[in-house]
């Protein structure tokens, strides 16, 4: 077990240095040798811990899946209130992506064409059941409501999405607007948008 | 004057398959001579009409504003009233992101870390002005409004754009949601979370 717990304490390190290579070079730009020197390793030591450049790549979108459950989901589980539930999703959420530490964790697993086939379609599938969730829990959340909810739990949970993860794109974490104005500005944004009413 | 348009839609058609190559290979992975084989020209022919690779991926984005400017903002150009405004200019920016013809050149234009100095100072200036005008016409429909506006003209146009240009990540036009019923639920979402009431 603390075997374990150290092989994926060292591969978490390599995909963090990684990405940082892949977010500056791009996938295609960057070399498996420009990754070993980051990450302080012959080529042939990286190859041995990652298999190759794709399952490296897919590795990264795990390890931000696997950040994502982390930060948000654990911390959700035991909350039976769906509104309180979903509030809490968002201010993890928005947590995650405005957090410089895992920046170029996320821009990838944003950005995540160059991964192809099988590995493509696991990283989907974590994607999906992270939707799903979400889908679920707004649709509860209308349920509890006195109106007739205007938008499918699909469309919000996309539209949730995009105003969270698009984040990444403008908000300066030592820009003018704190973390905590963000995620009440949002918070109110997107229940009054979902529910009518303030 | 003829001379100057057809120069521009050559430039413009070799931007569109260019974009193409990039999405494909990545910015970085794609070589000159992949776009000129691409395009149809020889590499020199190539060099010829767009100076450098920095200097293509700037025209593309570039391009990519142009596009913006025609689909939504010569559209509303003559609407006096905000709210009628801004209604129209996210059916339009919502009509641009969704519409596959110009799909490589969106997500060129959102990924553009790969420019760098002068050139990416230029997109970026076009990409602020684009959301202050958001700004300012959100400010004004909040003004319009019977309420206390409690989300920032800023926060409101990021958190549109968000919902808007995420719309690439998920929305199918040939799925179950036809364009012009998600417009619908963007703006009730949008006007309702904004302005509160529905």
């Amino acid at each position: 077990m603390a075997e374990i717990t150290s092989t994926t304490q060292r591969l978490r390190e390599i995909c963090r240095t990684a990405a940082r290579v892949f977010y500056e070079k791009g996938y295609d730009g960057a070399s498996m040798q420009d990754i070993a020197t980051a990450v302080g390793l012959t080529k042939a030591g990286l190859y041995h811990h990652v298999g190759s450049k794709d399952r490296l790549l897919f590795e990264i979108m795990n390890y931000g899946m696997d950040i994502l459950d982390e930060t948000v989901l654990e911390k959700t589980r035991d909350i039976e209130d769906p509104r309180a539930k979903l509030r809490q999703t968002i201010i993890g959420h928005i947590d995650l992506i405005v957090r410089a530490r895992d920046l170029e964790i996320t821009v990838i697993l944003h950005e995540n064409r160059s991964l192809k086939g099988a590995l493509r379609k696991k990283i989907n599938a974590r994607k999906k059941a992270y939707i799903e969730m979400l889908e679920q829990l707004i649709a509860e959340v209308q349920k509890q409501g006195t109106r007739e909810p205007l938008i499918s739990p699909r469309i919000a949970a996309f539209a949730l999405l995009g105003m969270i993860n698009w984040l990444y794109q403008w908000y300066d974490s030592e820009g003018p607007i704190r973390q905590d104005q963000l995620a009440q500005v949002y918070l109110d944004f997107f229940f009054r948008g979902l529910l009518g009413g303030a």
